[in-house]
């Protein structure tokens, strides 16, 4: 709230205005799909003109596109692991903020998932980028690492992001099968026990 | 050949017919995307008007459900089970045969995934129905079950064909990093590891 009433009262530089724009886009993005967040909508909760919305971003897709890789940025950045600590355990803080992340985002992180999947191929270049990006640091450790890395089990992290994926939005849309805490055991532990199946 | 040279000659029962040309639009998916499998690509394969094949099939969205739910039982006869054996030696053949399956038609399969999970809710439902019932599978020798029937497992097995499916496809696109047989082992044993996970 104050950050909206003072922006109205001080000048923004560009880059500020901007970034403050996109701030409200991943927040109204929490609880809407990418196709109910169109330019009107943002227009009208900034109280600013869709003319300078599409000055910002350069039209629709450019919105979407900005939208979608700050809110990337922001799951990057708050599923960080702790710098220290025992792997199985820096792990498990992760996947601890990811399911978080995606509990508070649900509507908008069905709908990126969707998007990504579906052939919007900036869409899906930005989702690819920040998953890579979150499977380097299962292999950023290499003295301390829980897996080595090779190309199998490079291979084999992508596929358990997949069900890792797919397990918090099933459990996100019916919690009843499993408690929060089975949630993130299972997680965390199916990553080394998916790697020790490989011959 | 044979198939194709007699349909000319002798006159097929609509049923019959429809059939056929479903056959052949599975044929097609193989090696092309459902966008690429147009009504005019299926009408000239099979040297027959356009407006009789909507005539069939009632328009183009009724031309790919058809196609894709023919596909969809194609693939569910095809990784059935065998009737006897070892638990695990009966999912490792289902799993082989699902493998065959995504390779022999990797572009049809690969696009069918992405229609599901792009939003055409017909395909998604179709993809749906026939991942369940696959699942139905694994618990369906109660007596002699790899694991047990319970929600919390439910759950997992859903999560865990998300992983097998995003292996498989990546594993047809570059099949460097594993052996066929490493690749059929990984995904058979990985589900009662998976299971051991429950806390």
């Amino acid at each position: 709230m104050t950050t909206a009433t003072r922006s109205h009262r001080i000048r923004l530089a560009p880059d500020q205005r901007r970034s403050q724009l996109l701030d409200l886009g991943v927040r109204l993005l929490a609880t809407r799909s990418l196709d109910e967040l169109s330019i009107d909508v943002l227009a009208e909760e900034a109280g600013i003109s869709r003319g300078l919305l599409y000055h910002y971003f350069g039209g629709k897709q450019g919105f979407y596109e900005a939208v979608v890789q700050h809110a990337a940025d922001d799951l990057f950045a708050q599923t960080a692991p702790p710098a220290g600590g025992e792997p199985l355990q820096r792990l498990h803080t992760s996947i601890t903020a990811y399911v978080d992340y995606v509990q508070a985002n649900h509507a908008g992180y069905r709908s990126l998932v969707k998007a990504a999947g579906g052939g919007n191929e900036a869409l899906r270049a930005i989702y690819e980028t920040t998953f890579e990006a979150m499977a380097d640091r299962v292999f950023a450790q290499p003295d301390d690492a829980i897996i080595p890395d090779t190309p199998a089990t490079r291979l084999l992290v992508r596929a358990w992001q997949s069900m890792v994926e797919d397990l918090v939005l099933s459990w996100c849309a019916d919690p009843t099968p499993l408690t929060r805490e089975e949630l993130l055991h299972v997680i965390t532990t199916s990553l080394p026990a998916l790697v020790d199946t490989l011959p």
